[in-house]
């Protein structure tokens, strides 16, 4: 049995990322395996036509970081039943259909340094296999029967789609605050996070308390994890993390990098800032100018100072739980989450 | 208060539609515009910046035949609480998510007679807001708490995903059958319906046998309804249906009327008939030829008397329950799916 994701794809993108993470994957190696083998089988059995587009985009290289938050969680409060491998195959699913509606509405080219599915399938398979691996997911899910896990499973989904359009509105809005930033990364990563984490407590059948308290953790590794890949935009490159430095300035998303630049650069320079942002053809020359504005405001080191914050906050709630294997782990992944390119 | 879609929207388009229907809409008017009020506060209470897109689409002069099912199917199960407004305003919203995914994949350019909204608001609203309406009914639904609603209601979303992306497979596709068209229609429009029709009997706590049978009549009236609104593709005109004659062709879509016309046309005919098919490139002049050969082989005739098969398929379940005002309605809306244009 092979990992497809995981830890060779982790290895093969940079061996540096890695060597935090390989005692935590040893860790979980067979659940994770088991969770792959879930993934394989539910795209397997259904839809023979799509199986090529499907194995594509969930074989395609995921950090699976929701899946092991799922299977950490489950074994930090000592559930290890099949339900944890089901929940950790369909979160991964709901993730990966938001991927493939996200690289449609952002034209992208590369997902995880590999063509967008919609650039080799076209649009149209890639929004109604999104749409899919959404009802696919929920339908496995409702299938344990269980109101608390439908309840944060479906409020997860609906703050989800709630944040991709909010993000939307604020393409190229030279007025998009810090706050509105937080608020769209809250809904759009960091609530699906939260239930993950929440959801391995009620497996458990932990107390409302240790319940509010993973789902605190999983909220901050969100944030964390998303204001961290929001300021590797501007220092990643296309062999390091499989997507192309900038892409974020062209596409005029307003993350905090540029916010926060945006409101401390020197008044001479903000229109210039204000017409780059606008103008929807960025170039390389834009990108270059962007950064050197940036180096001066501080603006990077600014936001993963921020991410730092919120992984700081994840841990302090690890501290509600007993000392084990399954805590240490999840406080190393929320360092991992941050440093993952650095 | 107004009903912005319904009955006044019926007599707008055709008086000959609604005088069938209009005792119908009248004995369940209240209910009905609880559906819309909740379809309002729903749209209002979330999401203020997409609200403007949401109300045009969800109260853009749907014939509401779903929550229509939902309230009948509830009051012949002598149910009528609020459950079954908030799950007439959910398959709504499911079913208006999917037009919206489906405009955007067909590059339609109308939707009810005015600009679908992609038109207007682009492609990505209306992926996201999609995915929104979709996210949150499910939320809603599953707010209910039963296990029966939820997993009705998921497998027809998994379904309608799945007939979706079968659709999409079959599009120019020569080799496409009968029974592969069947399969797509009984996916994309009848597991809605039949479940619709199920959460009813649900509701009103009837046998299994009940629910079944409940079931199986919202099947038949939703492929009725599928069967019927494609024959009207190669028969309607823009100013009756709100949408343009032979959009199917031009889309290669491989409906009923097609498939029928392609397996019966004479050899003489057929490569014709299949260049202009899979041109991709369909012009009027092409649209009457292909007129001419189906007056030639029957095959709208055929159509249509494979939509009243579905009918009375349908009718046949209600027997299962004694007479009322609602059975009788039941059977009557029947009727009115496949005779709205003739």
């Amino acid at each position: 049995m092979t990992i497809i994701a995981g830890e060779a794809y982790l290895m093969s993108m940079n061996p540096l990322v890695t060597t935090g993470v390989n005692s935590i994957w040893t860790a979980y190696q067979s659940q994770m395996e088991a969770v792959e083998d879930r993934l394989r089988l539910i795209l397997k059995d259904v839809l023979p036509l799509a199986s090529e587009m499907t194995s594509y985009i969930v074989s395609g290289g995921g950090k699976r970081l929701r899946p092991l938050l799922m299977i950490i969680s489950s074994r930090l409060c000592h559930s290890e039943g099949d339900a944890s491998i089901l929940l950790a195959a369909v979160v991964e699913m709901i993730h990966t259909a938001t991927l493939l509606h996200d690289d449609v509405v952002d034209s992208a080219e590369l997902r995880r340094g590999k063509p967008a599915a919609h650039q080799r399938w076209g649009n149209q398979p890639a929004i109604l296999v999104g749409d899919f691996l959404y009802a696919n997911s929920l339908w496995l899910a409702m299938g344990l029967h269980n109101d608390e896990i439908n309840d944060s499973l479906t409020l997860a989904c609906k703050k989800m789609s709630e944040g991709e359009i909010l993000e939307l509105f604020l393409d190229r809005n030279l007025k998009a605050s810090e706050e509105d930033y937080f608020n769209v990364a809250a809904c759009k990563t960091a609530t699906l996070t939260a239930s993950t984490c929440r959801l391995g407590g009620i497996l458990g059948g932990i107390s409302e308390k240790g319940k509010t308290h993973l789902e605190q953790f999983g909220y901050f590794v969100g944030m964390a994890f998303q204001v961290a890949d929001d300021a590797l935009d501007y220092m990643a490159s296309v062999d390091r993390l499989g997507k192309t430095l900038g892409r974020d300035l062209a596409e005029g998303k307003m993350t905090l990098p540029l916010i926060h630049c945006l409101a401390h650069v020197p008044s001479s320079s903000r229109l210039r800032l204000q017409s780059m942002i606008g103008s929807g053809e960025s170039r390389n020359a834009d990108l270059e100018e962007v950064l050197d504005l940036m180096r001066e405001t501080g603006s990077i080191e600014y936001s993963l100072s921020r991410a730092r914050e919120f992984t700081r906050l994840a841990q302090e709630n690890l501290s509600a739980f007993p000392d084990s294997p399954a805590r240490q782990h999840l406080f190393a992944l929320s360092d991992f989450v941050i440093s993952r390119d650095m």
